[in-house]
């Protein structure tokens, strides 16, 4: 594992933003998502998607200097086309408009079409905190999805994000897919050889498989909750909502109509996202201090295995951030700083300094 | 099984209300909650639960003549104290406030505190969804799930809705608790001397347990995702979202200060709900046709076992519907039965008619 400091992956990949043509704004904005994802301990939505989307600039599926727009738009409403601009200057955009709203009108959401991929979908729903209000970020993506009884994919992994601030800086954050897991999952587990629990992914026959190779082929995720008799279902309908709430009211792609990334080269995704804030003045006084009640409260329950202290959700992202910033960086993995030295040469930008 | 009228079960339940002293609003209100959710096949929520609310009633718990009241509100937010009235005149008053701000500025979100159990939380994101909106609507309620690596309860099965209305009057429609099951289906596996699959309750020492009789008595369910190996953790963060949505937004009782249902008599339950109404008008033209397009797509995908077929969000709900209102009325189990004759006895009303 080598240690970058947060700074120089930053700088890495801005360099590699503006060598591909980005102007130096939506290359930072983008660099930071990516930035944060890693040292949120989320690494597969940092470093290692960056040439994802270089390729999306390279190949003219994704205009990075393009601007968003408002189509239409209300005290507490908006329908934005992001046409085709970076999925982190939509979000940016989007996620402000409706912190915007919700400060003056006591809430926003903001619907966004024409976009791109935008990172971990937490970090939208994060800025929301950052700023009092509690925040809603919702996305779709490509069908990876197999309805509870089918055998085709037909649904993204659709990840959904809520957060709420507490009243001593900390957070009520849940951000997560539908699927009960993503494949990322699966691959770590083909690699090291072992097998997925049931419940994770189907075969090509449209039953649970705990072949990592055959299911990471397959690429059939679950919904969260797995079979029928678990409740499978409930995490198929909160796909299907998350992008009824996204793409399908933003009118972007949606569903089974959402490409697989990077398949079609030249056209643009079109994917759908949205983002609602709330602000709890307009509610019950008090908010923050009964988020941290429950927060601390949650954290001391009695656990099953002694070793396995409960957390409180975001307590992962939470202790993954603290532990980066007190090694003073990120910790990559041997083949993500190799796949960035090739980068480096092929964009002609100065390699990522190594800390240690 | 005894077949009932619809008519005739509201009759019967609308009298036993006003036996207790309940006006005639707030009884045809709540009847109308109960008969629905006996009428969509989720008969757990409907008759089955009539001498809970009575009894809430007769012990002073629930003041059901008490009006439900504004204490803030803006353009898109209102933040109500219910009173303590009866949960469907709570939820009614502020599903009709979420749908009027909707209406006039494109979306409402109503925060309630000081309520009782409103049924079936599904009902209030319907009643959105019949005026053209998007309907979201979330409730808090006694600690029954336990926190991922916990051996000890400390949030409800807080369910959640999200309804949409299609083009053809057909809804996407996702209720659903934020456990892997409700307390109800691990009973109806002890009655059938079945065990439980893994994934739904824990024992005493925190541990899954297959035992049905020990998991009813222990009353400790699992979140929506079962385990942490797969992403019970999800389950849990849904949960503390909605009580985050409900309860701690509306200044309620919430997550481990619920109490359980009657164990307090003559105390409130002061829960907390809230509605959100959203009008797609405000973002893509042909929302209601995409929606429609999904519907129809999920219904024929190629299903793993072709003997069942794979279904759309809400088709076990629209099925039991069309069969309820085919066989001119609502199925009930001999028990429910012979438990609404006690109750009229006891109240003196005139007992449900059996068609045949």
């Amino acid at each position: 594992m080598s240690l970058v400091k947060l700074s120089e992956a930053r700088r890495f990949m801005i360099d590699c933003f503006k060598a591909v043509g980005a102007k130096l704004k939506p290359a930072e904005q983008h660099a930071e998502i990516l930035v944060q994802a890693d040292r949120m301990g989320h690494q597969s939505h940092g470093l290692n998607r960056l040439e994802k989307y270089l390729n999306d600039i390279i190949y003219k599926d994704c205009e990075p200097n393009n601007e968003p727009e408002i189509l239409t738009e209300s005290h507490s409403t908006a329908w934005v086309d992001a046409h085709n601009c970076l999925g982190s200057t939509a979000s940016f955009f989007g996620t402000d408009l409706a912190i915007q709203k919700a400060k003056e009108c006591g809430m926003g959401f903001v619907a966004v079409k024409g976009s791109n991929h935008h990172g971990m979908v937490g970090f939208w729903a994060r800025l929301c905190a950052n700023e009092g209000l509690i925040g809603l970020a919702f996305t779709n993506s490509s069908p990876l999805l197999a309805p509870t009884r089918s055998k085709k994919v037909a649904l993204g992994t659709n990840p959904l994000a809520i957060v709420a601030p507490a009243a001593d800086g900390e957070m009520l954050y849940l951000e997560m897919a539908t699927t009960a897991v993503a494949l990322g999952a699966i691959e770590m587990r083909l690699r090291a050889h072992q097998p997925i629990p049931l419940g994770w992914a189907l075969g090509p026959d449209g039953h649970e498989t705990t072949d990592a190779e055959l299911a990471f082929k397959t690429s059939m995720l679950m919904p969260l909750g797995g079979g029928e008799m678990t409740s499978g279902y409930k995490g198929y309908g909160l796909s299907a909502a998350v992008d009824m709430l996204s793409g399908i009211l933003a009118g972007s792609n949606y569903a089974h109509h959402v490409r697989k990334w990077g398949s079609a080269r030249g056209t643009p995704a079109n994917l759908g996202h949205s983002f609602m804030a709330i602000k709890p003045e307009c509610y019950a006084p008090g908010f923050g201090e009964r988020i941290t009640e429950c927060i601390r409260y949650w954290r001391t329950l009695p656990p099953a295995d002694p070793k396995k202290p409960v957390m409180a959700p975001g307590d992962v992202e939470k202790q993954a951030m603290e532990k980066t910033d007190k090694q003073g960086g990120i910790l990559y993995l041997p083949e993500l700083i190799e796949a960035s030295i090739t980068l480096a040469e092929k964009l002609r930008v100065q390699p990522m300094q190594i800390s240690e």
